[in-house]
């Protein structure tokens, strides 16, 4: 193999250029020439824009800068591949280039549609190539890929998040009056990352009172009284709630303010926050002082916090992905296979991509307690081990150092 | 000196407990039989609800715990003492309960309203008793308090609210299509904590595009023009706002908004955010893709990410209000007296408290380039050194380990 190619897809997680190291790291192991970086995901290497990766990473110091680095390093796209069939010259320009650079392999770190790219490029160039292998490296922080035991970017999410509510019930219980909080987690479809709160409850602290999942629809009645169980009791509490919660009819929680407070510039009626909509509800419902907060971007690229479980995984997986295509695999994931909970074990395995682009995972509602707004064990048990341990940032002048590319 | 008793006031800071350990580290070396500790502060030391602090702080392990526990530990309250003329009753609870428990010193861990307090019994017991101690120990993460250099607390908020904004620069650079993020920072009067957003442009970073205080009211024609100018750069950028900024006749910023979209649940119009107001007129200005970020609570509990300096100073201020009182003083705060920034070094000194109670200390406007909406190197140099260095958390079971009071 001469030189290999390795681009960052999709929405930012805090240990996606941990994936990246690890794909640089064993493809120079393993020989390849040049490992070259696609600027911007597949939409940088339809303009060229591509790096050789050697001239940030030959340094040790930069490699554990780009562990530690949030976001992308590479920058990302959102872009959808069209289907061959339609638009040809997308795929002839994309094989043109890698024809030029000389590129056998071709991996992709991202979430579902990355994964897709992964599907057509590995399909469009075994019918007109063959030569060519194309290997995807899964990264997601909503943990919703199919297939793989849970995608790198997740846990580390989870530690930044359950951390974060952690001191938010410490401060919410600082005074003797009581305060309903209400935070909002990442989420539309699938409530993994809400689910860390219940990591919270431990011997030094009360837990959050209730989560809310979007695999189950909300009940507003019944919600209004489980709250209500909790203002009688007199003490301050915190309910996690992820954006993409939904009453039975299937409209987002959110949706059921009133429109005429929720305007966006262009007048258009706008998705409000979900905690903000239920804050208000509790307040009016129950005379009690609430407040509202939203995770939002932060929980992304909170690489301050990462999981070291995390980390580890993340450049193993990108480390793995060579090794399969130097096995002479193409169109297919890297996954993780857990062999254990007691100690916390996984395998490295692999799966064909079209097993896992475009499906989405969600939890199992067995691991849902619905009625009384709490997880089961299984689910506290399969998120734990995925926030163990701790990379310390690199610090200087008294905040993270990060590596970045140059202008 | 027989026993003494600490009390915490205000809102929390992530240091607040390492000034609690200071004092009763101190007391305990100093002598005292008893440290007691007033569960929600003045109010609780009126309910009787006080607690002996060897019960939690003989174990060495539960103090490095208590140094890194958010929140107030033994709780706070926002209560000000009335006038001893209007309502002496309360003065003489409160002496009733300090000659019940044979106390000779009371120490005090606020800000501005707290310091009032220490004002006031000092002031009652100096008339009425003459021999009983009141020291105040200051915290806030506002950074408002008058002659101390700056206030613990300060110091690691400005830590998690930078180390937070340079993960948003990079997570907002992440795409080719730009965005425009609007951050909100908590601070009504005083825009120190914003101002910490002026710390994140380093070499591994682009820093924030504008920063907004309180101190100078906003012209928004001309904030757009300063808008525009970076929309046309067509560049993802960070703009840092305190959440009192105002116009120029004294009107909230937030307070423009259409009054028809901002409405509280009890039909009363709400100070809705300034991240979001400003983002949405953003977004209708210059048709931009934008988004509204606010650090909220986070901000103020974020125990995960202390400044060592200030954890370090917060214990050395409590420890030091001790010694004020075995040198028979009394109705006086500890101070910090900077000494030098190359390298930063300060000197604890301490003040009377009728300088300090009900003072509000703003940014000084010749430290403020409010043409640009950035800080000048003075404030840069100011801040810099308050959040260098780093105390690790305890972890446990992969989230930090606290502190927290018995049930």
């Amino acid at each position: 193999m001469k030189n290999v190619i390795v681009g960052q897809s999709g929405g930012p997680t805090s240990v996606i250029n941990a994936s990246l190291l690890g794909v640089y790291k064993q493809a120079k192991k393993l020989g390849a020439e040049k490992v070259y970086g696609m600027v911007y995901g597949i939409q940088g290497l339809l303009e060229g824009n591509i790096i050789d990766l050697d001239e940030y990473l030959l340094d040790k110091r930069n490699q554990e800068l780009l562990r530690r680095t949030p976001s992308a390093f590479l920058g990302s796209c959102r872009f959808k591949l069209p289907e061959p069939a339609l638009d040809e010259k997308t795929y002839q320009k994309i094989f043109d280039v890698l024809r030029d650079y000389e590129i056998d392999a071709f991996f992709y770190i991202g979430g579902n549609d990355s994964m897709d790219t992964i599907k057509k490029l590995s399909s469009y160039s075994s019918m007109i190539y063959g030569d060519r292998l194309f290997i995807g490296v899964p990264k997601t922080i909503d943990n919703d890929l199919a297939i793989t035991d849970h995608t790198p970017g997740y846990g580390s999410a989870c530690k930044y998040i359950a951390t974060t509510l952690k001191e938010l019930v410490r401060d919410g219980l600082v005074y003797q009056n009581p305060v309903i909080s209400v935070v909002e987690v990442m989420g539309r479809d699938a409530g993994w990352l809400t689910a860390s709160a219940s990591l919270v409850k431990s011997d030094d602290c009360e837990g959050v009172a209730m989560i809310l999942l979007p695999e189950l629809p909300v009940d507003i009645d019944h919600f209004l009284n489980k709250v209500g169980e909790i203002v009688r009791q007199g003490k301050s509490a915190v309910i996690a709630v992820s954006e993409g919660i939904k009453v039975a009819d299937g409209r987002y929680v959110c949706q059921l303010a009133d429109e005429g407070t929720q305007k966006d510039p262009f007048g258009h009626v706008r998705l409000a926050g979900t905690s903000r909509f239920l804050a208000d509800l509790i307040a009016k419902t129950f005379g009690c002082r609430t407040k509202s907060m939203e995770l939002s971007f932060m929980q992304r690229s909170a690489s301050h916090c990462q999981s070291l479980v995390d980390v580890v995984e993340a450049e193993e997986l990108g480390s793995y992905a060579v090794q399969l295509a130097y096995e002479d695999k193409s169109g297919v994931v890297a996954t993780l296979v857990r062999t254990g909970n007691h100690p916390y074990s996984c395998k490295l395995d692999y799966s064909a991509v079209h097993h896992i682009a475009n499906a989405v995972k969600k939890i199992p509602l067995e691991w849902i307690d619905g009625e009384n707004y709490q997880v089961k064990q299984e689910l506290v048990d399969y998120i734990r081990p995925l926030v163990e341990g701790y990379l310390e940032p690199i610090w200087e002048n008294g905040l993270a150092k990060h590596l970045i590319l140059k202008k």
